[in-house]
């Protein structure tokens, strides 16, 4: 699964809050970009972006004259901001839904830009769509967590951690194909290999115990 | 003013609505295309559209994998038509309002498609601004309807016929700037010069006489 | 499948974008209308639509006087524009898709207008619905599409030609109820009867070439 | 002002939440109605409504088959209820806010069903906009309260009350308006007449006192 | 199932439309609520409600001063309007489904006020979830039927009547797990026990009758 | 100004994606809290957050048995995420236009959480505006830069981003009131001052030099 550090744009085009849309708009042409990352004001301000989509809708659709009115008019501030660490799946996601078409990527300080056209040429989310990547961790942390029960028998913390790290996963997997699960791997387990552990004690103990 | 056909991109890339995802994300990869007109199944069906937006937000965003997905369950159908002769103006408007990129361009077949990035780059919207070419036409139309009305007097159809093309501008001026008229050209030219057109008849009747 | 041409409504009621509310709200009562199309201002113009719904929610929710706001200031525009030709399940969705009650139908010029309620009571969409039609037609083009490559053998571009236009129409009634598919028509024919073809050669170009 | 209990439909159409939709259509096209009333199904359950745009959006727009659809299925539910002596502006404003075309009125029990329809053609929202009715009400109000202070005094509750109730009615007026109030009538007044109130004691005290 | 009367709060605190934000704020945070109800400022107006949203989301988020913005700013109004005897779960969807924290509850005058919270902690929604419920009602009623049946004859009207009340809650029960019904109980028995039913007569004559 | 960190809550109450909402809930009432933040299930994910109105909007108003749904079916995820350096009034527009309740603040690790209510309670945003503490600044910036101006020359580059600063201020406080600005502080002082700046060199030279 790749990173949206991975796939960034470092290069980030940015423009002043007071510049005029003409300036914005000629800015996006000379440099080929579709949004630009607007400064900050202050140090406790946050980032803004300006799209075609808002010179096209918001100046261009009402015939304003894009020479009479700026960018703080038509950006969308505070923005979306994605952290450098995060899986593109879910920035994908983040992006899609609040309609997004770029953000920047910021840690500190402003690192880069991501784009939905970024995500689609150059993540590898369509070669290894990331249910396989989970199918894969998920067979791979159940056996772990066989193996880490036998050796350290089914009371063990270490036994329940490794298998709630496969639950976490699984949920996860459940949440992206909008299923439910009527029992989890941990659940699956203590239920054949151990019912006792629910016996015992009161299970929520158990667990964060 | 441009019109949608000046500024359409003339070859359309296609696609069959039982494509895969991965064959669409391909084929606008190697066209460079943000979107991709789905064809029709039958003769009154509708046109389609799928974007980088569809593929990223419904397919990347959820890990699944677009091998397996078809064009049909991520498109947008029925879509927003524009006719060519409109407005770029217009067509920014209706672009951005359904938060559409793309639309198809179709006056009996299917002549193009046209995107916001065309508008932006393509037009003349930022250079000439409608409300400045509306202004001008406003005043020009406006000089016109007082000759007409010189010519063939206040009470003529002529005469209210010129003055009506004039209020139509104006309101259409006044939506764009979002504003309220008090009164429009045509009611202040009869109030001013030819009080009696409301002392004689019915305004409405004489509006559609 | 019945089109919007067969139950529009030929006479439409048109206002001025410069008159006042009042006015329309007058002419919807006489003439019994709950929608009036608003004329263009100029060649290049999109048409408008005003409703009961905008009078009622823009004006009469906040108090206003109908006699001073004007036609421009409720009406949406530009409005979407139906296709004579589109088939009334494809015009049913894009109107309450777009929260419209009526929509004008245009090519080249102003031809009529469709509201919802022409749909429910003018179509033959409850008697008849699409499914069963889309049904119907899928299986007599499979018919068609073995008798075609029987003829012309499975290797045949006739051959295939016909069975895309079954996975066309499979592809939109999947479309309808929300189904994922498998396996298209053609490719579980090509699966079973002619698995050479993806063997012989690449696939996209076979169904390109 | 109207009051919904003065141009509301008494006799109401209902239907049962398990008939199907092919019922619904034949009902409303039978009584000439655009919305139903949906029964309730035991005690505590809410009402629903089931509207024309709910089967052409919900069940025409996909093609399917009305006879296996139920109303319970396309049903807004709960829905919107509206007290019987609302105005009828707030009425409309709460309809078209939540895009509903009808909503029973309910007090204790069913009493009918009001439209927007019902609302242009049966109010006199349109002869006596509300606005107007506001502006005399406040001049009323406020003549009323000068006389109430110069008999009681400034001092008095009675002239504070008085006061307070120009201001909700100037509040309500400026809030149609989309406007802010600098002053209140009652801020304007102590300002003038009696700046010592708030000289003497605290503010909210005084209010509440 | 728990009715709306309850689990509500009867102390009410209410504010005038005309205050100030700045008094709301201090108001809510002595009271310790989320909520204010406005009072109306006349017979026929609505309530409405400002929360601590609208004071965040419209006065703090763009920097202003609340001292100079009044409650009727912000205020939702009319807002939605609870009935006591609703119940909990339909309360529970009237409130998410508007994005409301908090609703007045009525009936003829002010009763009290429900939030997310009096549903989430004062309701047994939890331990007694009305899936639960409405299956043992389902069941309870279904059994009742078949008495009923038994004892009046399936041509009865008791028997028909029996069986629609089992339908009704049957439909609420599918509504709620977003199910299709294939066949309602009333059309289950009369399929298999009384077939002639449908024969006789025409089966909405039947119903109603 | 205050920023995220200065209100946050440090002690962020957090639960695994597969518990169940029952457990949610539970945890929700012993903590006091209304909103939990969900734990990530690997290295790249993001967080989600479950909130009170997610358990009564997508459980309770639906009936179901809170002990067979799982935390990962209604949380929001991937969630809002603040920046603790933010200002408090930006993080009051982003959870506000996001509809959210509470966000987490994150740098690098989870350090906290923000409601609305912790912005309403603990920030100075009712007494101390930032629209007061703008004008403040853009006071003093302005009188610094004309300071500056004259010690270094109009032409020079520590004048113009001496004016710059101000710009940025300006457009910020500007864009809070939704206002648009005719001439800036560095255009107004150009103008007047040293009108030859923009007859010498071509002006984005200029002001990127």
């Amino acid at each position: 699964m790749m990173r949206v550090a991975d796939i960034m744009t470092r290069e980030v085009v940015t423009i002043r809050n007071s510049a005029t849309v003409a300036e914005a708009a000629k800015l996006m042409s000379q440099r080929g970009v579709q949004a630009l990352i607007v400064e900050r004001s202050h140090d406790l301000d946050a980032y803004g972006v300006i799209t075609i989509e808002d010179i096209v809708g918001k100046v261009i659709a009402f015939g304003r004259d894009a020479r009479w009115v700026r960018v703080y008019e038509l950006m969308t501030k505070p923005c979306i901001v994605l952290n450098p660490d995060l899986g593109v799946e879910y920035a994908a996601r983040l992006l899609t839904q609040t309609h997004l078409h770029s953000a920047p990527v910021i840690q500190s300080e402003l690192l880069g830009i991501v784009s939905v056209t970024d995500i689609l040429e150059r993540s590898n989310a369509i070669e290894q769509p990331q249910e396989t990547l989970l199918a894969d961790q998920i067979r791979d942390l159940s056996e772990k967590a066989r193996h880490v029960c036998q050796e350290n028998g089914p009371a063990s913390k270490a036994c329940l951690n490794a298998w709630l790290a496969v639950d976490a996963l699984q949920a996860e997997a459940a949440r992206q194909r909008a299923e439910s699960l009527e029992q989890t791997a941990s659940e699956q387990y203590y239920d054949e290999e151990y019912p006792e552990a629910f016996k015992d004690r009161e299970y929520e103990a158990w667990c964060s115990g």
